[in-house]
């Protein structure tokens, strides 16, 4: 497959000059783009530059704001409740993380909850800011339903994410970033558009069914919670995906389940629940660094049931790829995806465009 | 199947007696006795009277301390880093949780590890004591090594359970309470004894490969974590059961992961590490419980994909067992687990035994 390798620097301010473009406040662009960017160089590319066009339509159709600042409403020496004034959600997410480190640091621990958020890019992003400050970060958002709960035949809820990052020693470190839902949409599209099936207890058909057939799973069923059908444990991902919930959208009073709009019908606003954590290991055993390390090490070390693929801890995958960027020179990037985004920014007068003069094959 | 029935007080005084018989403080004794009648109580007669047993040999055997109480090690107003000084699970537990409670009064929020504990029975017995105080409360334990990582064929991690309480309108409240494994060792345990087959998903063989063989399993195999084989999410299972190892047994500086000692082989004390955690919804946005309420109704009121399968909530399966030990007018135990804990209770010169008098047909 030929891929246009493009740097971070070239896809951050390609990003921002088009959220600029539309108004959005220069800051407001860098943080959206930087989030996107680290989206793409983990290899969530369904959480990177392919989305843009969404947030410049969010700018464009008013659905989002440009201008303002997240504000604190509620506060205690540990917790926080922030109305994210409905801007983008890096920029609510990014004030939200600052301010739990911030509590972390006097009290051990801030959680912080906003509601008026948007879509915020990898919950990853978020959680991992922790580790600069050699802390424990989480994060988990709501998003619009997609996910039918155990037994049902509707989607009520949404992937609702669970990032959780831990710092070990010499900058190595866990970082957990997952779906509560078996796998993401995009994966179903995927085998879709491939014309492949998709594997037992990925999604369900319009009757609640667990089905083989990613079309059936795309019109009128809907993704399950992690763990498949009853027999197989789907309760538990159902269960954690409503834990999400209750941290986002109930415990900060935006909308929740099925109240939340539609996956991308923008008629009105989102009005998404987020929840943002750090937790300081000083205000608990010394050592802490050293034993994550070892954690992480009896994993990676494990004779693998397969010698072709190791045991890996969360994080590692991302690792790997950021790796490759890194040996490539840039990020390796579909060509229709850099077209289709170069064409986006040519009706917002952008210059200059992403290049497409380096084709590598992969 | 005919059933003993035994009234809750009767159980929990049988309990006392037997672990006071032992030399164990009456409180601690009846901090045990509570959390196991509660198992019971709920339908998780895995971890109730049935193991009582366990726990007496623990005191007998000097493996547990029988006398002193947990210490508070480090502090801040939202946090504290707990020694349980190896005392019974449940003393460590309650002193814990009532300690995040009273800090989430205060401040919002409570987050308290411990090292130096043992069993502590259900997780969701100590998530729930928050909800006395109309607040979301969580649990975690890690546990001996039962559950190979995704990729891996050695056991390195427990089942590390998860619970989350929180309360919705007029007593109504969802509990989680979940091992991160895709079943407990005791289903598979009770599949090989009845020579049955277990679905693909719940464990793997000493070749780290999805097997329908509990005896494979139980033999040089392992649980594996909720999502099954890596193709339907397994990592994620894996990577939850990596967040409670890293809340417990690495911030509170515990044992963890096969550091652990051998699940039944009580060689050396446990020294497990649990995490407890209380969340105030006054210090979030207003409503919390009305909110609760109509995510919990929402799911409820679904239409079944199943018209004899009613979509359910966390915690709805516990109620719906605790309702029906109230027609019957006691829990209602197999006649062997009753005639074993009695034998036990006349060694230990325990008297009255507990009644076997009332013997009904399920």
């Amino acid at each position: 497959m030929s891929r246009c390798l493009i740097t971070k620097a070239e896809v951050q301010l390609f990003i921002e000059r088009c959220m600029g473009a539309v108004g959005t406040k220069p800051h407001h662009a860098r943080s959206l783009a930087e989030v996107l960017v680290e989206g793409d160089h983990r290899g969530h590319y369904s959480h990177g530059l392919n989305r843009m066009d969404m947030y410049v339509k969010d700018i464009q159709t008013k659905i989002c704001e440009k201008d303002g600042e997240p504000v604190i409403e509620k506060e205690s020496p540990a917790t926080a409740l922030v109305d994210g004034k409905n801007l983008l959600g890096p920029v609510v997410g990014n004030f939200c993380m600052d301010l739990a480190i911030k509590k972390a640091k006097e009290v051990g621990i801030g959680w912080v909850v906003a509601h008026g958020s948007n879509h915020y890019g990898i919950a990853g992003y978020y959680s991992m800011q922790a580790l600069k400050s050699n802390m424990i970060g989480m994060s988990f958002t709501n998003t619009s339903p997609l996910v039918v709960p155990t037994r049902g035949k509707e989607c009520t809820l949404g992937t609702n994410p669970i990032s959780v990052a831990a710092p070990a020693r010499d900058g190595d470190s866990f970082v957990l970033d997952m779906a509560t839902s078996a796998v993401a949409l995009g994966k179903v599209e995927l085998h879709d558009r491939r014309g492949d099936s998709i594997p037992e207890g990925w999604g369900c058909d319009a009757q609640g069914k667990l089905t083989p057939d990613p079309k059936k799973v795309l019109n009128g069923g809907g993704l399950v919670p992690i763990g498949g059908c009853e027999a197989t444990g789907g309760y538990k991902g159902y269960g954690l995906g409503m834990m999400v919930e209750l941290f986002c959208g109930i415990l900060a009073g935006a909308q929740y389940s099925k109240h939340i709009r539609t996956w991308k019908v923008t008629d009105r606003i989102a009005n998404l629940g987020q929840c943002f954590v750090a937790i300081n290991p000083e205000n608990f055993a010394s050592g802490f660094n050293d034993r994550m390390s070892d954690l992480l090490s009896i994993q990676r070390e494990l004779e693998p049931a397969d010698s072709e693929h190791p045991v890996l801890a969360a994080g590692d995958p991302e690792r790997m790829n950021m790796k490759k960027c890194e040996e490539l020179g840039g990020i390796p990037y579909h060509i229709n995806v850099v077209n289709f985004m170069n064409e986006c920014g040519q009706r917002l007068g952008v210059n200059p465009l992403l290049p497409t003069d380096k084709v590598i094959s992969l």
